[in-house]
C-alpha cells in the first residue's frame, strides 16, 4: 500500500472517536483493516452496496458528478466511506456530539 | 404540515449554503419543495433508493441500530437526508469549505 495510505489511516487512527478503519480494494479485498475479520467481510460487503448506490445516484443526476464522500450516521455510530481512485477507505466511528 | 417541520424548514433555509429543500412523505410525494418540480421528481425517486439502501445495511449490520442522518459529498454539491417518522427532510447545498 502506498505511503499516502499509511498516512492518512496514522491521520483517522489519531482521532479519538474513531474504532475502525478498512481500506478496501476496487475488487472488493480488504486490503488492510483494525476490526475484527469477519465483521471486516459483513461491513465490506454492505458498504460495497452503499458505495454502488451512492456513485449510481449521483451520476444518474449528472453524468459529469462524482461522489467524494458519504457519512452515515446511526443510533449506534457513525460510518464514513471516502472513494479514491483505486480503493476505498471506510471508518467506523462513535458519533461526534 | 406541522409546525415543527416549519420551523425545520426555516433553520435550513437561513443556512447560506444551502440551494434546495425537498420534503417527502413516506409514500414517496414530494409534500414541499422549493427546486424546480422536474428536477424535484427527479431527486426524490433516486434519494429514496439511496436512503433505502442506507436503512437496509444499517438494519442488516444491526437490526436494533437505525440510520438517523446521511451526507451525501459530490463534485459539485452536498445532499443530506434527515429520516423523521412521517416524513424525510432532503437538503441541497453548496460544498462548505
Amino acid at each position: 500500500m502506498s505511503a499516502e495510505v499509511e498516512e492518512l489511516l496514522k491521520r483517522f487512527q489519531a482521532l479519538k472517536n474513531v474504532i475502525g478503519i478498512v481500506v478496501v480494494d476496487n475488487d472488493g479485498i480488504p486490503i488492510k483493516t483494525t476490526l475484527e475479520y469477519n465483521l471486516t467481510l459483513h461491513y465490506v460487503a454492505l458498504m460495497q452496496t452503499l458505495r454502488e448506490k451512492a456513485r449510481q445516484v449521483v451520476q444518474d443526476l449528472d453524468a459529469t458528478n462524482e461522489f467524494t464522500f458519504l457519512r452515515l450516521r446511526t443510533l449506534l455510530h457513525e460510518v464514513m466511506l471516502c472513494p479514491q481512485d483505486d480503493y476505498f477507505i471506510m471508518v467506523l466511528q462513535n458519533p461526534c456530539d
